[in-house]
């Protein structure tokens, strides 16, 4: 370690002096090992963000924010996490079915569960919202949400993305990481607000991205408490209690936020309303958008993907002073896994 | 810890050890200035608290708790404020018929509007929780959240407690704020978890409990995003969205919070499934409850209160390992407006 290097170096004569001298020097090469973005190009996108965080930090700006309204929220599917070809959570879905589909003899001639089992991907396809609603419930109530919790951890601690050879849990993006940490590091509180199910999320967002349980938002069923051989639990019951996507995205800032963001990023048309809701408080704001372009290191879609689709937003954005994050001009390294060039 | 440790090793051990323990000392005299719950008197219910703070706090307890676990809940009324004799949102919602009555000129015919503009609250109370609920959507929904706010702020700002001729806003309980900043300086994360309304209570919780409004969970109404004058805004709806009482305390918490609190206090059996759950959880856990015994420099009251009764709670409270706090015999002072004695 470099502390316990330069610390060898420095003799008993300046003591204390040179202790606090050593300390502020340390403290500035861990910060700026190689500046506060490292895996970010230096482009329109990055300057933005540091433009915009040293306004709404320094005191003397007309922009200045207090620390307390320094609200950060981030979509999580396509902006934090990979999300193509499938939601990671529709595939846990999927997954679980499979599991499953002993103690369900009725599947074997019920779809969507049938063609699920078959693997007819087109048939569950062909099923729409409906056939996917139900294939959630199945897999998603029914449960305590510790026998949920553990399930769900279980499964993101060992199931890997494909194409990256990974965990879907560590294929994250690193240039978002960074941002979470200078944010934080600017005394920002960072949330996720995605579409996604809350409990889903919450058993790997802290050690994924530093963001506690209780600055997760998402979608939920709802949720029932019970008293199970004495002792009480909560079970999750096959009813959709909120759904946190789009306009479902503002209502859940205003329930479990309760004030408005600052800054905003999403990458799809599904984060347009949390966006313009951010944009539209008073004062200095910044909204962006995660755009998919890099087919070789991630993948590439936009407008007509059937996950995240970016259409209206990137037609609107220039009017909107959205920003859009071009995934392979702005993002040096897209993995932390990923060898640095 | 690891820094220190290190350090040893090297030349530099004596009087670095000897700036540490300097620094300690000054952070430690800070904090102790007048002990860390100077408003509690010494006996069982704050030795129960700094014993139960000292042990998941210490690293070689076998009670340790992470830092990030620390997870603390406080219902509001009755507990950091007072309820009694009316619980404060309830008066806020008459009130606030009384300054809308001109705009509904029907509730001169209409009960129990016609009852409550004319003061007759016999009326008004045997129109029973239907009742209640009509005045609270009349007053609570069909404004943007900004509306709301600004509404709740102006009249918290500005309506008094008659008995102490305080600010309901300041009505609150100073060992308690003692205890929350206690909490807080020990690692611990500080929730509101009240029946009352969650967007009431959040314009003043940071400023009256240092607790931010993403650390409030209330009920709360059905709330739409809509675009008015090319604006996005949250609109109120006449529909109770979730109920944050008795086990739907819990139900918020695992919502809210996603994770199990190790403290959770209140003051009414409407508290008791909230610390059941909290106290359900492996390892040291802490269950309080505030018991009204003081008439004369509050109020006392409990089984037999029409707000925040207390009795099947402090029948059980033994059995249980609850703590009951004793207004009268615990509390060295109640209000910070109060003259020490």
């Amino acid at each position: 370690m470099k502390l316990t290097q330069r610390r060898s170096q420095s003799g008993l004569t300046f003591v204390l002096t040179g202790f606090v001298a050593i300390f502020a020097v340390c403290l500035c090469s861990v910060a700026n090992a190689a500046g506060p973005l490292a895996s970010w190009n230096e482009g329109p996108a990055k300057k933005a963000i540091l433009e915009f965080v040293a306004a709404v930090t320094d005191q003397n700006s007309k922009d200045y924010v207090e620390a307390s309204e320094r609200i950060a929220v981030f979509d999580n599917d396509g902006t934090l996490w990979v999300e193509y070809p499938m939601y990671t959570q529709v595939l846990f879905a999927f997954d679980r079915v499979k599991e499953l589909a002993p103690q369900h003899p009725e599947w074997k001639t019920k779809q969507p569960f049938k063609a699920l089992l078959a693997g007819d991907m087109k048939t569950v396809g062909a099923s729409g919202m409906k056939g996917l609603m139900e294939i959630v419930m199945a897999t998603h109530s029914g449960m305590t949400a510790a026998q949920f919790e553990k399930t769900a951890s279980d499964w993101l601690a060992t199931k890997k993305q494909p194409k990256f050879n990974r965990l879907y849990s560590e294929s994250i993006y690193q240039p978002q990481l960074e941002l979470l940490a200078y944010l934080r590091a600017n005394g920002f509180k960072t949330f996720i607000v995605s579409g996604g199910g809350i409990q889903f999320m919450r058993p790997i967002t802290e050690k994924a991205y530093g963001i506690p349980p209780e600055q997760v938002v998402g979608s939920s069923v709802v949720s029932e408490f019970q008293v199970r051989d004495g002792k009480p639990v909560i079970v999750r019951m096959p009813k959709i209690d909120f759904v946190n996507d789009k306009a479902g995205k503002v209502v859940g800032i205003y329930e479990h936020i309760g004030r408005r963001p600052i800054l905003a990023f999403g990458n799809s048309d599904s984060d347009m309303q949390m966006i313009e809701y951010t944009m539209a408080g008073e004062g200095r704001r910044l909204g962006l958008f995660v755009h998919h372009t890099d087919a070789e290191r991630e993948y590439a879609y936009d407008r007509k993907s059937h996950v995240g689709t970016l259409d209206k937003a990137l037609d609107q954005a220039d009017a909107n002073g959205w920003i859009i994050v071009d995934m392979k001009k702005d993002w040096k390294r897209i993995f932390g896994f990923e060898k640095a060039k």
